[in-house]
């Protein structure tokens, strides 16, 4: 029974992992927002105890990550992999998380569609025999991300209007080959699609496209239609993004519809939160998969989800040098039986 | 036929990719090393001809995947998947390739090991069924490198007895479940390892624990011995690490003997060519394999190699915040038949 590649870019899991566990962690901001109910661990400080906003975001991860073991009464040497990464740069976040651990690791890089590519990955290292257990893992934290990206928060920039709010958050997936009630099924791999917006302050529009190349592909090769889920999420197009993504599968006859929602309205209310186009960062779509996403799973509100990465692979100095955005968007389906 | 997971970290591969093509791309002094004849192609232009060094990483990459499609007879079209990353930050040296190529594209971050990361994930995602053609491809730029790790170049800063140098150098693979002369047969995913090590001009020290820690395994899992093998290459120890590295094994009764060597040394001459302890970066591993090791394979002189690839997983602001340098080695066996 062999894995099967589908159409152009997609991947249907001839022996689906199971979700085993998952976990959420978030900070204030989120705790204050709609979702603040589904998240396992909120923290008032916004350094979870730490000397650094970076070390934080560590703290984060591990926090996720030791919540998830703990639901599923698993210890680390139990992961044969973990498929993980962040925002920062070179990726300290997550290599910090896992040092020492002897856990397999792979790092990724897939700026916020990272819950996603390692949810991809770790469900064909699963799904191929490879591994047993393998974790899925990715944070991004307001704080660390404003004086990398963007200004020092002292300096107390303008944010323009479409621009997002970088989520204080992580999220953990324990995907297993052992029996569960919710699988990863099928798969879409993002091509990365740059369609020449060079605002940096604007990701939502740069994003937009590369999701709706990705959802297109995931409908033509398993040739599936929107109301075929029940739930569309996007992972951090935002106010703006969605509604361009929206627009986009308008022109080719394609209405998203109620169904279709964007992790980055959902976790925040953009209006009483001042967070203009709404949320971002790989935290965001992470947090809301493994906390209001995958609990409506599991209480069998939702049965059929396509989670959908997003992300925008700039960098400061390729803002600088003058060049355009180049984004990213994966996809998996989760279903519950 | 499933691939099987192997003692702690490893992975035998039921069905191994084949190596359907590769191409190396190197600088200038690249070209006055003793590998100079092993390049594909080489440039006296440290720009590659682009406006700026970033750029011109990307430049190089693109150059060593046309270069590798050419010989497969293949278009990017036929490429299933990409695996790729390299050392600037958010990885744009790849992103910026692979942008409107219609190549399903995961981005990596493995720092320095990054070609081993690529060649191992890609391994599963043929082996497994997932790809028929998988790409695997990285790139690291003296240039870029220097100013965004250490000093500007222009600022002339001292360099330590125990720096590298880093590579100007992309190598590209092209995996493929179609036949061929070599194939990947076996991996040991590495964990990521902190010996404690805090002087980020010693990364050949800082990783030496983590390539002990994955070929011990490798040998471990696979109940192998260096003699095993017809070359052990690692990534970039240089001198020093490699010479760690050596005492380690020793430790434990291991003799790696002349079979053993790393990239970093073969690479220049470290006397001649004033590079301390030898060269480093992802383009080191990459060129070297992508060049001088496939060609020694394909014209049969090596049979068996274990391709080690070594990273370092510090940031610049990780040691300015006092951290010690997390360190991974992920490792492939390639054999001749």
């Amino acid at each position: 029974m062999e894995s099967t590649h589908r159409g152009k870019q997609s991947i249907l899991f001839a022996a689906p992992p199971s979700v085993l566990a998952y976990a959420s962690v978030a900070g204030k901001k989120e705790s204050q927002g709609p979702l603040r109910e589904t998240f396992d661990l909120t923290s008032e400080d916004t350094t979870f105890g730490e000397k650094s906003w970076e070390k934080a975001e560590t703290r984060m991860q591990k926090t996720a990550l030791e919540l998830a073991l703990q639901k599923a009464g698993l210890q680390e040497k139990d992961l044969d992999a973990a498929f993980l990464g962040d925002l920062l740069n070179q990726c300290i976040g997550s290599s910090f998380t896992m040092r020492n651990s002897g856990v397999p690791t792979f790092g990724l890089y897939g700026a916020c569609s990272t819950m996603a590519e390692s949810l991809l990955l770790a469900s064909m290292s699963v799904s191929g025999g490879y591994c047993r257990n393998a974790l899925a893992l990715t944070s991004s934290h307001f704080a660390s991300s404003e004086r990398q990206y963007r200004f020092p928060l002292g300096y107390g920039g303008q944010r323009t209007p479409t621009a997002q709010w970088t989520v204080t958050g992580a999220g953990a997936v324990i995907l297993s080959n052992a029996p569960g009630d919710i699988h990863i099924t099928k798969a879409t791999i993002g091509s990365i699609v740059d369609a020449g917006i060079k605002d940096a302050n604007n990701m939502g529009a740069a994003m937009a496209p590369a999701a709706f190349e990705t959802l297109r592909a995931h409908f033509d090769d398993f040739s599936l239609a929107p109301t075929d889920y029940d739930l569309i999420v996007t992972g951090d197009l935002g106010l703006l993004g969605s509604q361009i993504l929206r627009g986009l599968f308008s022109q080719v006859g394609v209405e998203l519809g109620t169904r279709y929602n964007d992790c980055g309205i959902l976790i925040f209310d953009a209006q009483s939160q001042d967070v203009h186009c709404g949320g971002s960062g790989c935290g965001c779509s992470a947090s809301v998969l493994c906390g209001a996403l995958l609990g409506r799973m599991r209480r069998g509100e939702l049965k059929r989800l396509l989670f959908c990465g997003t992300g925008a692979l700039l960098s400061p100095l390729s803002t600088q040098q003058g060049e355009s955005i180049p984004a990213v968007c994966h996809a998996v389906t989760l279903e519950r039986s």
